[in-house]
């Protein structure tokens, strides 16, 4: 059979299409490879900013959206995308690791972004506890506290503008003496009276006192001097990795690898729709990605009319 | 004193700019002048399609949304503004009809739009009982089932194309014989099986039985002939009518009066954002309105920064 749709990866931007396909009636599947719903969602001990529910875990809003998604008659498959290709008739043809090929008259990446990660001592066993890869989703729980973050470029910048208002010191650390960032944004931080620079310095431990971070030890990388900030959070903000492999080769990406999208979520090519963190956007956060599964279903369904 | 931001309207996505504003301690104050907050939502009776609640009345879910960012500590002033000016320090002042005066560095525009109505016996009563206003949001009521789409416009075709999927049958019924829509919309919704043309025909009554839409009543505007339709659902798309004014003197709106935005919600003021319905956007959701809210509040926060 052909599908009206395929929608590839069912963290909040999938499970959201998911919902709005099923009741547009269309005929369409869910593949995620993880075999469980939620993607960076479920990495997330505690939600405050999701508007409607107060507080709740991520694991628990992950289930909350994919048993509507289930309530409204939505398939879900657990399999891995080996390949992706559009064929002449202008059908997508979808390969998966269990020896089945899906074939659709559209398709929605919903693959989402990976943080990448410092690799150091305390980074992985602190995550949720101190230490974060999003200011705007976890800022509000250091007010008035030191934190520091980890990073050169915009977003590292940005983060540091938003911390900047609610904490008591920011640190930015970076391993270069010049920042990637804007110069705009740079100023800003230098004109902000909390904001601390250390420059050619690399962090090297992040330690912790009964679960909890309180201290960064850092290095200068020209001298090789080492030392120790106290402080109660760590924001890590060295890039994001969209996970766009599949459809780097069908559609644009953009340098970091973002599949580049109109606000309608189309792509360059025409059946292919991008939603969540995998696309070009102005804010990640998981209100953003299910809007963008709302809106994507409603640009392919005026598609499929075609 | 001067605040960070004002948020004008208290909807979605009024809430959810009030959501993140408060966790980004931002000082700021939501002005909401129906006394109670949630906008249209309000006025829908099941809300199927906000992704997190399977099934919730628009009373309870515009509840939910205000209770979140109250326990966030949000602060809301019951009050209509009068007029909003922008003096050369670049604060926003805003005069409203309880005498106060707010000064502000920010305003979020959240005052939504509304549908257009037809005026008709019926139309008022039988709101959410088979009259509608929003095919994405409850054609999936109408499965398999007989419905009218009112209008001529794109809204009114991407309706009928959207509901053609789901129902039995869809007539779309113009005053004109000449439609305003884009030629590929009307196109495509001749070639549609079910689709039926009205032209040069208004709807006169829509009509119930036991408190549900059983028929619409016609009339030909030329030959003055009268009939009725047995269907259970009539979709109004007549245009909607954003809450505009206040903003139209300090910045951008399109012809028909939405608030020019880019996809960070900032308009061709600084300082002067929009959020929701009321500014141009691709599809105008709970989900979506949700989301400008948040992104709003991310732009502006760099711009206070400056």
């Amino acid at each position: 059979m052909t599908y009206d749709l395929v929608i590839i990866g069912s963290g909040p931007a999938g499970l959201a299409a998911a919902i709005y396909a099923a009741r547009a009636e269309l005929q369409f599947v869910v593949l995620e490879k993880a075999g469980v719903s939620g993607g960076q969602v479920l990495l997330t001990y505690e939600i405050n900013n999701y508007p409607g529910f107060k507080n709740i875990s991520g694991f628990d809003l992950a289930t909350a959206l994919r048993e509507h998604a289930e309530s409204l008659g939505s398939n879900f498959v657990s399999c891995e995308v080996n390949s992706i290709t559009r064929e002449r008739d202008k059908t997508y043809h979808i390969s998966c690791d269990n020896g089945t090929e899906y074939v659709s008259k559209a398709v929605i990446a919903c693959t989402g972004a990976d943080h990448k990660r410092l690799g150091i001592p305390g980074e992985e066993e602190l995550a949720g506890a101190g230490v974060s890869y999003c200011a705007t989703c976890d800022g509000a729980f250091f007010k008035k506290k030191t934190v520091a973050v980890i990073g050169g470029g915009d977003t590292a910048f940005e983060d540091a503008l938003y911390l900047s208002r609610l904490c008591e010191k920011v640190y930015i650390i970076h391993r270069r003496s010049l920042f990637r960032a804007a110069g705009s944004l740079v100023s800003l931080a230098r004109r902000a009276q909390n904001i601390e620079f250390l420059t050619d310095t690399v962090p090297t431990e992040i330690c912790e006192t009964d679960g909890s971070v309180t201290s960064l030890k850092v290095k200068n990388v020209n001298s090789g001097a080492e030392s120790s900030i106290d402080l109660s959070g760590v924001f890590i903000a060295i890039g994001m990795r969209p996970n766009s492999e599949l459809f780097s080769q069908i559609t644009e990406c953009n340098k970091e690898g973002f599949i580049i999208t109109s606000s309608d979520c189309s792509t360059q090519m025409p059946g292919l729709y991008a939603a969540g963190d995998v696309r070009t956007k102005d804010l990640r956060q998981i209100v953003t990605a299910v809007a963008d599964g709302a809106v994507a279903v409603s640009s392919l369904v005026k598609y499929l009319s075609d």
